[in-house]
């Protein structure tokens, strides 16, 4: 009998975007192929849309209706499929499936970030899946990694680039030049990025899944509001010249690290070496590297957005829910964030950091500097100065690893120094 | 009741050595963890050793023994992890115990590049589940994304570094100009080539992963004997050298690919240019890329051996066959090889190739090449040349995409040219 058990799964999609027209595509793609792949037959049955006059190239009209609840109070549906994004009605939607008794495919970073412990508990107590691979870096496989392949480490470090518009448009910074708003452009006419790109360009979406990788990394309740956030809007073509004087490139860094005295989580631009794996993912590609005490450094490398690359993840998710619905194996889900560990105060985390500022081109002034950061415990390990004009010099000081807060208390004064007319940037060094 | 049935899933280990002392050691140290991550605690019951009387640090003695059928007819058992490598008696174990209806965990390349399929449906006859992340590429998680995550593409093609002692080898090469006989023995030294490191540096490794990738990846029996290997004991200094020139790297690269005429499994030294995300792969880390008509590219790097690494694999593996254990979810493996699709004849893959070749130093001999290859097929894409002596000059010439059988006529001819002194290396370009 054992692989005679086909059956037909029957899927709900929520939504008929960019990333639901992909999984409806895919699914139509993978038809002849899906029984021998997982024992099933998966059909999405309805669609939710907003607007049912608008004309859908390829997609069965009749699958169509703008009422969720038919969706979720429809007993053939097996699995609930969520590619509309934001936190409600999304969240709403996906709560009533979870209680329904529907498996939960959704792609939604915005949800997880927030809301991840309590659906997954929800999941749990109604004995169904929950699965959002695709809420991470979009087609590369991470979340499935980080739940399974790795659960034999203790896992100290999630960190990587997981915003692919920003690592674009840094990279058009770097290797062509562009200033920020150039590149900016660049990326909105290519679809990188959005119409109102401050989601990306101000760390948002990365900190939302720095979030939720933190989260299955580390076993323990981290939310959005726990990330520490900076964007690359203030990027400068200096920064990135300076960047290139110290064989490091600028990329937006999420990190996650799980340290003796609680949860780092943060997002920011960062000078990376250009010896370190992250250096060389460029464009709009994502990466994400994982550190194990068994496995050490493990990097996942791969398209981070789009409307194939997500539905990948998105699909794969699906098949193994299907999967786990022929079967009669939904809801092995154990405790997800059976930790309590504490995210640490920003203020208390060490970075090493490169100031770039202009001063008086005088003697003694690189002195009164260095004096300062001295009383706040940062160590000086690079120095470089250009001479901008008779009266003004550009500092370039890279520091060693020092607290954040000792760093603003160096700042603070530093900024007021007579000497000193401005501080053109802070950027830290992974 | 969900999270309450925590139970003890008893695991059988065959083998103590490096890897199997890893498992060990992991699971001791996950100890904790364990019920929280999949509701069992995992316990070592009974471990296989040759010599019973050999001092193993931090073992208890009482686990040990000599009798592989204390283990496999032992109903306590519900898990046979087996890390002693080979073809026998690991493969009379292995059927043994899932014909008793133990789930097995196994870390052998050697047995499943030859008998996967015949195991995979022994395991599927008997409802249990045999895993094998840590056959192909250490500890980086490969074989569950390709059996997964990825399952909602056509994966078309999955390439990349498995080798981590030639890596080592030909990274030693590139940047510190070593000798392939110097690598080699630095190798040996710090314990990343095996005394006898034939299988390593001969490719044969690297060509069982291929075979396991590419059953996996595209669902038809492929077997280590359908590889065509070469390895990397001809790679000389010079190779390296023009590889530079060229703004490549030499990478022993395993690659499979599946063709509208066939699949392709193949394993050679291959130049790759410095902007391949595999060119930064260094030392003993891997790299596998896969192309999916979905995902795109996706590439998984990380540490392709040792103790940690491989365990981390092995035990990744464990927790999950111990969860479906726990959940009685065993054996819902589906149709693995359920395509037939043919291995293509090595002679008709098409390749880039660099040809070096020391030749008389006088007029007209660029032309008699080119007149061979012109007439096989063959189109030149850039020629280097260097006088070596008065007498002797060195061509390297690059090609375009010719099928094999073709480069092979055209240089069993062109060796035969009274002006060709040597054919000196044959080398493909990725």
């Amino acid at each position: 009998m054992e692989d005679k058990r086909v059956k037909t799964v029957k899927i709900g999609l929520l939504g008929l975007g960019t990333v639901g027209g992909g999984v409806y595509k895919l699914i139509e793609r993978q038809k002849k192929e899906m029984v021998n792949k997982t024992g099933a037959n998966v059909e999405i049955v309805k669609i939710l849309v907003h607007n049912m006059n608008k004309k859908r190239e390829g997609v069965d009209p009749s699958l169509l209706t703008d009422k969720w609840e038919d969706i979720i109070t429809n007993d053939e549906i097996d699995i609930i499929v969520e590619v509309m994004g934001g936190i409600e009605p999304a969240k709403t939607m996906i709560k009533e499936a979870l209680k329904a008794g529907k498996s939960v495919v959704t792609a939604n970073k915005d949800l997880l970030a927030e809301y991840g412990e309590e659906l997954l508990e929800l999941a749990k107590k109604n004995h169904v899946d929950l699965m959002f691979e695709a809420s991470v870096a979009g087609g590369i496989p991470i979340m499935r990694p980080l739940r399974k392949c790795l659960l034999g480490n203790e896992i100290t470090q999630v960190m990587g680039i997981v915003n692919g518009t920003t690592n674009y448009i840094l990279t058009k910074m770097f290797e062509k030049n562009m200033s920020f708003e150039e590149a900016l452009a660049k990326a909105t006419e290519l679809g990188y990025a959005e119409a109102d790109p401050t989601a990306d360009i101000e760390g948002l979406d990365a900190g939302r899944k720095v979030a939720i990788m933190a989260s299955s990394a580390f076993r323990s309740k981290v939310v959005f509001d726990d990330v520490y956030i900076e964007g690359i809007t203030k990027i400068t073509s200096s920064d990135i010249q300076y960047a290139k004087s110290f064989d490091s490139v600028i990329k937006l860094i999420g990190v996650a690290k799980n340290t003796e005295s609680g949860i780092e989580v943060c997002v920011y631009p960062m000078f990376v070496s250009l010896d370190h794996p992250l250096a060389s993912v460029r464009n709009s590609f994502n990466a994400v590297m994982v550190h194990g005490d068994a496995v050490d450094d493990v990097m996942f490398y791969g398209r981070g957005a789009g409307e194939f690359p997500t539905a990948s993840a998105v699909v794969g998710d699906i098949l193994d829910v299907a999967r786990n619905v022929v079967w009669g194996s939904t809801g092995r889900a154990v405790n997800t964030c059976y930790r309590d560990t504490p995210v640490k105060q920003f203020e208390d985390i060490e970075n090493k950091f490169v100031i770039r500022m202009q001063v008086d081109n005088k003697p003694g002034v690189l002195a009164a500097i260095s004096s300062v950061f001295g009383d706040h415990k940062v160590s000086i390990r690079k120095v470089l100065q250009n001479i901008i004009s008779d009266e003004i010099a550009e500092i370039v000081i890279g520091t060693d690893e020092v607290k954040e807060k000792y760093m603003k208390n160096a700042l603070d004064l530093i900024v007021n120094l007579s000497v000193v007319k401005e501080i053109s940037s802070v950027i830290r060094e992974y």
